[in-house]
């Protein structure tokens, strides 16, 4: 697997919950715990933090003692910016022989105190949102092996889990495939990748490209997606993303009773039958052969009796298999099925 | 005219030649000279320069002494990397009074000796190429005032000089008009402007918003394009740019005769209709009223007659005014009149 330029991080992780008392501030852990619990050896908080993830309360030194090779700041500061009681507790992980990894905004190597521990101590600030250096220019060039990618018709409704799941599905079959992670979770669920929305733009499809490099005829790259081509704040990374993929397969990702993009209530979330037409027409740039395998619909929230009603529905009405993979069964093994055609 | 975020250069500008031998390497030196005579005192060469614009041959002081403001380094240096030599003319120029601006890939921050001389004098070093901080993400909110995108099938074939001479026949015609710059030669034409390609890209459409902002209802934003939305490279820019312009009227760019993108011979440049129709799509969202005025076409190298019927046979085949803006003429003003119908 080569990863030039892309990050390979230290597993197992430690997870951090520094202080926080509502569980949405610890989406990232909460998100390795339920789609890596393998590479989560438990988790670390502070006084006062009022959430856990169920997973052994340790300290550095005995998660160090369990093999783990870093922490991970796995919740969302408010503000954005590391909260000063956090700082000693990530200086004590560094003292027990842990990297520190973060996907916040603000870069680990802006808090003083812990550059100045990481320099003395030989440890790595490992910062997932950066950017890798040197990434190329997008080539173009047609990789080997094959590719599929998840497009949305909106932002938050299911991408990287649509991938993971999928992902997940093609190894049970004996698939040999990767999950390819484009976003801060995805890469620390995946132990890589590049967070493509922060990557300048001139390299967006560069960066694409080294995301998931030549491979065997057999083997399956699935991508994770990022935005939606059709949204006014994000087209840019998702156009860039799918040059850069050049997939093979795409499977649409939507949100039935989403009307509206989340945050830009002026904007009506495109139809799914758009979706598939623009990305596809677009995607043929990069590998004429690029086809629409099926629809990933995040039915949360729905009864099972309504959230299969609404797939055998739009199955019917758009002429795919439709499913969600969060609750797989028989429409999820149809969308597997048609991917791998 | 709002610029938040956008750089705004001091001009005039005293141009700086280096001691470079073959003029492309001066290409933007001589675009400044041609596009914006009346911002340029003159030029500074060092010895051994083997080239020349025309302009009078000035050291920093009396180029200070007739007002410039700064000193354009417009020139590319082999390498990319500042040369040795240039140093301490840049020095003297910052001792003049002048600031220091550079559309290199790096930043004249880097180059320890600029940087002690512009902190003791007081003096401004800008990268046209480094990207403003706190960009917002795009909104796709509607702006007031009128928007003309250049966009093209590839890239380098005349987007930006395409722009400049619709933003200058549209000035002739008494109507209220700007250059919008997206590129650093633009930048430097314009005095100001976003460096869109070095953006990162999840703020690109954010950075397309700002760079023409709200204006009165008759004003017009002629905003140059970048790159080519099939373009596997920077389809990522094109797209962010397209949705943050939200044009109402887009002219289509093109060389006749070029038959592959410009350094991806695998890629054939697409059509014309082709690419109408895909950046109409795509522009539709943040616009819905956007049209094609007609079709730019770069006939550099032809001869008068084999221009002429080219530019007519395009006409007849895509049913829209074709013309060269750099040849002028009754097909250029057909194309003008199509713009602002």
């Amino acid at each position: 697997m080569t990863q030039i330029s892309t990050l390979t991080l230290p597993q197992p992780y430690l997870l951090f919950l520094g202080d926080v008392a509502e569980a949405p501030f610890a989406k990232t852990a909460f998100g390795l715990r339920d789609w890596a619990p393998n590479l989560c050896v438990g988790e670390f908080a502070l006084d006062g933090c009022a959430i856990s993830t169920g997973l052994p309360r340790l300290s550095p030194q005995e998660a160090h003692d369990r093999g783990a090779k870093s922490i991970v700041v796995g919740v969302a500061p408010r503000g954005g910016r590391m909260a000063e009681a956090w700082i000693p507790a990530l200086v004590q992980a560094l003292g027990a022989g842990l990297d520190v990894i973060s996907g916040m905004h603000g870069h680990l190597e802006d808090t003083p105190e812990l550059a100045a521990a990481a320099a003395r101590l030989g440890r790595q600030l490992i910062d997932v949102r950066k950017s890798p250096t040197k990434l190329p220019v997008g080539s173009g060039r047609k990789r080997t092996g094959r590719r599929l990618l998840t497009v949305g018709t909106d932002c938050a409704l299911g991408k990287k889990y649509t991938a993971l799941k999928i992902a997940s599905a093609f190894r049970s079959r004996g698939v040999d495939a990767d999950f390819r992670a484009t976003g801060q979770t995805g890469i620390l669920i995946a132990g890589g990748g590049i967070a493509i929305d922060a990557v300048i733009v001139d390299f967006a499809a560069g960066a694409a490209e080294l995301i998931s490099p030549d491979a065997n005829e057999q083997h399956w790259d699935v991508i994770e997606g990022q935005g939606a081509i059709l949204h006014p704040s994000y087209g840019g990374v998702s156009l860039a993303l799918l040059h850069g993929s050049q997939p093979d397969v795409i499977v649409v990702c939507h949100q039935p009773g989403r009307a509206t993009l989340l945050g830009l209530a002026d904007f009506a979330v495109p139809s799914i039958e758009d979706t598939i037409a623009l990305n596809l027409d677009l995607a043929r740039r990069t590998n004429p052969a690029v086809r629409c395998a099926g629809i990933s619909l995040n039915t949360d929230g729905l009864t099972n009796e309504d959230a299969d009603a609404v797939l055998a529905q739009e199955a019917a009405r758009i002429g795919l298999p439709c499913a969600d993979p969060m609750r797989g069964g028989a429409a999820f093994e149809d969308l597997i099925e048609s991917c791998l055609v």
